[in-house]
């Protein structure tokens, strides 16, 4: 390992953990990836699973941690209560609350809460994204967050204006592994190409009908049993399926047209998002999720002054 | 037991069986009710199943019977091919399959299949409660049948000229076992109640976002953390979503404005649709279920000339 680290950065959510030592410039000097999230840390404690981590990438023991995600749940480590909407993403940052105990300071990144009553929603963990996301300062952005349970995102002038789920992710392994659609799709669903002929026409076909899904997932059956569709075929119908629908729902709500979103994500989600939103003619600002969450987790620790200057640092 | 029966009428699905003694009136004399379906019956045997039920109903050893669903799958007892559209109620009736082996007569209806390339479906059993629906001969009628997998069919005097299915049954258990809606609802989620608040106000929002559901999925989650949600509201919630959703969507497909449409349903099932379509603005012809699939297998029956007359039986 080279460099000196400034600070410790941990994403900590349900079920996984990525942990990297960052420095001044938010390098990444060494990570780990673990399967002991929230629920695992809850039975294991998380200061013993924290320092576990720590203690295999070398970082000494008087390192800041700054954390984001469900670690900071009512159910987590130390809850860090929700900042509400409309909020500056910075006030965000700001507002991570301190875990007593520890000789190192280690602090979580609070979570956002949406209080409308027609339209109330929560997030943990990608507001750090958003944080890191290097959004310009001013104007309106529409952002897309993909994952279980995605999020989509309006932020105007560097404040969060309002937010929205829609659960893909889920849906998709959720019908996959207890719907009628686990005969069509097979044990093991291989993953899906965003080149894949039936995950393009599914995907055409979902972003013309405004976000309804419903009406067309048994017909990945019925194409089973009247077209021979192939399993791995017919993960990509359900895949494109599903993410065509989120792209019309989200536009719909957020009156969007063809302004470019900024699509968070990376690996084979990010390259099925960006095939979507080509089919619908939305253009897109990559921005890699892994940086950018270490990016905003890095902000947090300056924000909240956890960063020894450089050089100091003994 | 009064009356003498002209058929044994049977209503063999996935997961339960429903059999019946008929008059010739297609009046029951009496009722089996079972969990032998065809999951079970492939490993119990189809016509032990069947002849165990007959004999605890007293049915005489010459008595024919006539049996919908998936018995006649290619997982079945024996394959009654599909039927495809469009097509004559009374032509897929006609089309019964008889099972070789027994001695007594036993046939199968078959099912009906869409064989369109954008919108592939098929149905087992619902042709038969069609059948049995008492629709007029004559115009145009559009018929909701809700269920596991809810089945809308376009009837065009007496033929089906088209049909979908929305999965919201299945949606309903399995986003409410295994998704993270299970923390909202509970273990053993309570009945809807089709006058609970929370269900018509999902309702009513769902009828007005034209079938898009996953957009409001998590909100039900979400109003658990930040609204205080209960979890039999909560059901109500996603009960009010799913349904709405449905008949939002179908109302879309079948551009259907406020002519009645015919609900094929019963019990608490019935109830809810009932006061979805009200929400709606759409009036209902309502039909019982268990009269319609009865009257359907009777008249599967007749047309397959296997009832003899009334006086001439032993």
């Amino acid at each position: 390992m080279s460099g000196t680290p400034a600070v410790a950065a941990v994403d900590w959510g349900t079920t996984r953990l990525r942990a990297w030592l960052l420095d001044h410039a938010g390098e990444p000097l060494g990570e780990r990836r673990g399967d002991d999230g929230l629920i695992t840390a809850r039975e294991k404690g998380f200061a013993d699973v924290l320092e576990r981590h720590l203690a295999a990438l070398g970082a000494p023991s008087t390192l800041p941690v700054v954390i984001c995600g469900m670690a900071g749940s009512r159910q987590g480590w130390v809850e860090a209560s929700y900042v509400d909407t409309p909020a500056p993403i910075t006030a965000i940052l700001k507002g991570a609350v301190r875990v007593a105990g520890p000789s190192r300071d280690i602090r979580i990144v609070p979570g956002l809460a949406q209080r409308t009553a027609a339209l109330p929603d929560v997030m943990r963990g990608e507001e750090t994204q958003l944080a890191g996301a290097g959004l310009p300062a001013a104007g309106k952005h529409l952002v897309c967050m993909p994952g279980t349970h995605s999020k989509w995102v309006e932020v105007e002038d560097g404040a969060v204006a309002g937010f929205g789920t829609w659960p893909t992710g889920e849906l998709y392994s959720v019908l996959a592994s207890h719907s009628i659609l686990r005969h069509s799709l097979g044990e093991n669903p291989v993953p899906v190409a965003a080149d894949s002929q039936f995950f393009r026409d599914w995907c055409v076909s979902a972003l013309n009908e405004g976000g309804d899904v419903t009406s067309k997932l048994f017909a990945i059956r019925a194409a089973g049993l009247l077209h021979d569709l192939q399993q791995g075929d017919a993960a990509a119908c359900l895949s494109g399926l599903l993410i065509g629908g989120e792209i019309a729902s989200a536009r719909r709500r957020y009156r969007h047209a063809n302004a470019p979103v900024v699509l968070i994500a990376s690996g084979s989600l990010g390259r099925l998002y960006a095939a979507a939103f080509g089919l619908a003619g939305i253009p897109v600002n990559e921005v890699d999720a892994d940086r950018a969450v270490r990016s905003g987790l890095l902000e947090a620790a300056r924000q909240n002054q956890m960063i020894v200057a450089e050089g100091k640092a003994s």
